[in-house]
């Protein structure tokens, strides 16, 4: 299959390598990398096993690239602005573009210039680090889940599933964007924020019994909100969120995109994994009041930088 | 009157000094300031004129104090375990003892060792920085109210305001100390913990939209908390909350004392101006749900030095 990435960070970055390793035809769109990764190729760092691809095809500018079978969108949604140029040149009538990127609102942005038909969303569970440039981390997980924007269970998802399970990333195809979407938003919300606000990684929020009970109490406010969001499905909210702390706790001392993102100075993601769902979830009659607070507080601290 | 000050801060050095100028014999005991102050007088730089007391009784420990007629507490709530020790040498049968310190709680620990008739509690509205050793800064407002812990408008309280008023020191005599205490909390929580936990003074917080609207959120929860606490007559919230906001606007980029206190590395008054008012409101039947969200964070961000 040609893929192209769109947003080479540590997720483009790891999954184009071992859809490339696994036998695919992978292009890379990238900035920071493009100059180690052309001299040196790509160094993947994993608890799988460590590997190197030697050639590795990057371009710092997507119409090199034209148009593929498939589109990866890795770009962080702070930079949603540029996602439809990015991605045009690559796309084709037969083309599918697959943004993993986080949050809700991304699918909207590439409906406003493609085919919705074309357009499939996922979400990815995976801890997963830039290093020196040419050189990912992968720390844990990397399950990702996939499904239409347009909606239904298709086959072109489920063969999307299987392509991406045989190169190693385990892939679920879903019938329901929307519940995928949300469920992933139970864990960025909280996780996100506080790491980010805080300075704290995940393992220190679980410990303080204060921010453990405000965590359980903003995933509570988050299935509340996506349960009148028209799921197939309701989120059971005790097991799901004691689900989420297990899982969390197994990551150890891990420290969210959004905490990296603010201690580069980078911008945030807020759009996405906060503004909208607060504008969703206040449209269904759930206003999430702390999900809200930690907006607020994102909020602040990010126009101080200014 | 011979008047003790316990905890020479900001607010014990500026009313201190402002009792002695007004003829009174102040004692202070000190830490930080000692050495500068029995050497070179203490400093006072205020919009309303500089001042210099070149003969400052400073002691090292209060049992060299002695009794007085009043004793003005201004320790950090943190320290409150030392409270009744500190305090305890100056007491004699006559003796009224005015805390001044932040939050809820403190009339309660000097009523575990001395007589509630002797206790009155205060709210200082007051801006005031520590200098070098032996300078405080004045920076604005000054006025304090005072009640009875015992409850009532006493002839002693109304005696005690006028004293400090003589001396420039504005004081208004109160009847309802849970109610002055409350409102001084509908401030406080807000500001002290907001502006610990962004690192940002007030008028960027007030900037901000969304965190502007928090804070109206947070002194709203604080009022509704207040009025289940069975006071004399209720706080009027919008009216209160475009007060307190329009005052705060007035004092510019004031860094409040839980801010400096977190810049220094210093503990946080958490217990008195958030964990006590969680506790209270809690049994009142009002949660308080943003308030706590902002205790746990500072909890949080707290333990983390350790």
């Amino acid at each position: 299959m040609r893929i192209g990435v769109i947003g080479a960070g540590a997720l483009g970055l790891y999954y184009g390598a071992l859809l490339q390793r696994g036998g695919h035809d992978v292009h890379f769109l990238m900035r920071r990398d493009f100059q180690a990764v052309s001299s040196k190729g790509l160094e993947v760092i994993s608890p799988q096993g460590n590997f190197h691809l030697a050639d590795v095809r990057a371009y710092r500018n997507s119409r090199e690239i034209g148009p593929v079978d498939l589109v990866l969108v890795g770009l962080k949604a702070y930079a949603n602005e540029q996602l439809v140029e990015l991605t045009r040149p690559l796309v084709a009538p037969g083309t599918t573009i697959l943004t993993l990127q986080n949050g809700l609102g991304n699918e909207e942005v590439l409906a406003t210039a493609f085919d919705r038909k074309q357009i499939v969303g996922g979400v990815a569970f995976l801890c997963c680090n830039r290093g020196e440039p040419g050189t990912v981390h992968h720390l844990d997980q990397g399950s990702i889940r996939i499904a239409e924007f347009f909606g239904g269970l298709s086959p072109r998802v489920e063969q999307l599933a299987a392509t991406f399970s045989q190169t190693g990333i385990p892939c679920e195809a879903c019938a329901d964007l929307t519940r995928i979407r949300w469920e992933k938003l139970v864990w960025n919300i909280p996780f996100n924020g506080l790491c980010a606000l805080t300075g704290l990684p995940t393992d220190r929020l679980l410990s303080c019994p204060e921010t453990r009970q405000l965590i359980t109490a903003l995933m509570q406010e988050v299935i509340d909100a996506a349960n009148r969001q028209g799921l197939s499905q309701a989120i059971e909210a005790p097991a799901f969120i004691e689900r989420m702390l297990q899982v969390t706790a197994g990551m150890e001392a891990y420290r969210p995109s959004m905490m990296i993102d603010r201690q580069q100075a980078a911008p945030l993601e807020l759009d996405a994994i906060y503004r909208i769902p607060l504008e969703r979830a206040a449209e269904a009659g759930t206003p999430m009041t702390r999900v809200a607070m930690l907006h607020a507080l994102l909020e602040a601290t990010e126009s101080s930088k200014l």
